[in-house]
């Protein structure tokens, strides 16, 4: 069955975990879309549910897919890549059949739907065909500076945001010439972005944040964080501060 | 007179100029905040002010101050530095007292409050004398991307940030590395960005952005954009895509 008129597709950005950084407009989304879906982990309520949940009217279907292998694993390994491959084009399918039948949904994303994430591999395969409309949120890296008390870029300080999945010279040649700078994705990077800060001599004013605005979060100053795993989703700052001109 | 309990200054952040845009959180603080501090262009009811007021009590009492000088004046001449030294002097005073006396004060700040911005000059001169909390917000860039439809980083993008008040070579070098780009402060250097855009050969992906998520915003190709004075907060984006690992 296709409906007369096409459901419209919400990219809802949720912001950086704290419930209370949902947008008054992603609020009104969610209070009145009939499907909403997210991604979570295998087995978990998945965290973007939990922010969206007070927001959800009674009549709400959800639709959760679950990743079929986790974020820890190297997104450069072929298997890893076909996996998930396969599963955003089937969580696509699933979207379009929701807004062929003219149902519209809302997306949830954790942080700014186009910064990164998830969403984007469904709106790359889902924008040409249905109507999308995106609701920006704030950032996990601008949830971390303010969780860290570390003010990120002044005047004209140049601020470098880098994926720790970049290999070590290149980490290491992007901080050596950033005033500011921002590394995602630490997990299991940790060992060489730390190579790569010693490497750029800037090890000393790094920051690292884990939860940021969230539940059991966690800063500590790099120098001071033991040797153990850290969660995929832990970012390390380097605040700016160079390009303060009016002290 | 002292109280015996200093008040705390609420840094707000508002986000991209969409008065929906807006936490729930700095909805809450705005709702309660005795004192409602701003930054305002002379003789303008304040582009912040307008979106914080359907959040504020009837019995807030507003602090306005106004820039002495535009923000359209370079930065680096010295005119500009004395006048703007002395203003965010008496500003950081004003507040001050109000905090001396137990009265709570929320400094609205477009954007969010730890990324660029005059806040930053509040905070470095009252952090160490009084308590200070920062509630983050959505970013002018993100609101820009959004409006723009373009997502700004998939995958192992690199994102450069980049003050438009920097030099065409040093524009030039960032942009010529950068995944993806954003170019803040575009104004009077318009001319200057443009030829750094070609020096690097990123012309044609460039878009211009102008009152992301507001009244009256502009997107166009910047190829397209004419030869005329852009206003000081309009925004330059190079949309990333080379990290996009899963097609």
């Amino acid at each position: 069955m296709t409906a007369d008129r096409s459901g419209t597709l919400y990219g809802v950005g949720l912001g950086p975990g704290d419930p209370e950084l949902v947008t008054l407009k992603a609020a009104r989304v969610l209070s009145t879309a009939a499907i909403v879906a997210h991604f979570r982990k295998k087995g978990r309520p998945g965290h973007a549910w939990t922010i969206a949940g007070p927001h959800l009217n009674g009549n709400t279907i959800e639709a959760a897919f679950e990743y079929p292998v986790t974020t820890e694993i190297d997104f450069r390994e072929d298997g890893y890549i076909d996996a998930i491959r396969d599963f955003y084009e089937v969580s696509a399918c699933t979207i379009m059949r929701h807004l062929a039948e003219g149902r519209d949904v809302a997306l949830l994303c954790e942080g700014d739907p186009f910064f990164y994430g998830s969403f984007l591999h469904m709106y790359d395969r889902i924008r040409n065909a249905h109507p999308v409309k995106v609701i920006p949120g704030i950032t996990g890296m601008s949830g971390c500076w303010t969780a860290a008390a570390a003010p990120i870029t002044y005047g004209d300080d140049v601020l470098t945001v880098l994926p720790g999945t970049l290999d070590r010279a290149a980490l290491a040649a992007h901080l050596g010439r950033a005033d500011a700078a921002v590394i995602m994705k630490v997990g299991h990077n940790l060992a060489k972005i730390k190579q790569a800060l010693a490497d750029a001599g800037r090890s000393a004013d790094a920051i690292y944040v884990e939860r940021g605005t969230m539940q059991g979060e966690r800063v500590v100053p790099l120098a001071e964080l033991e040797d153990c795993a850290v969660p995929y989703f832990s970012i390390i700052l380097l605040p700016g501060g160079r390009g303060r001109r009016i002290a």
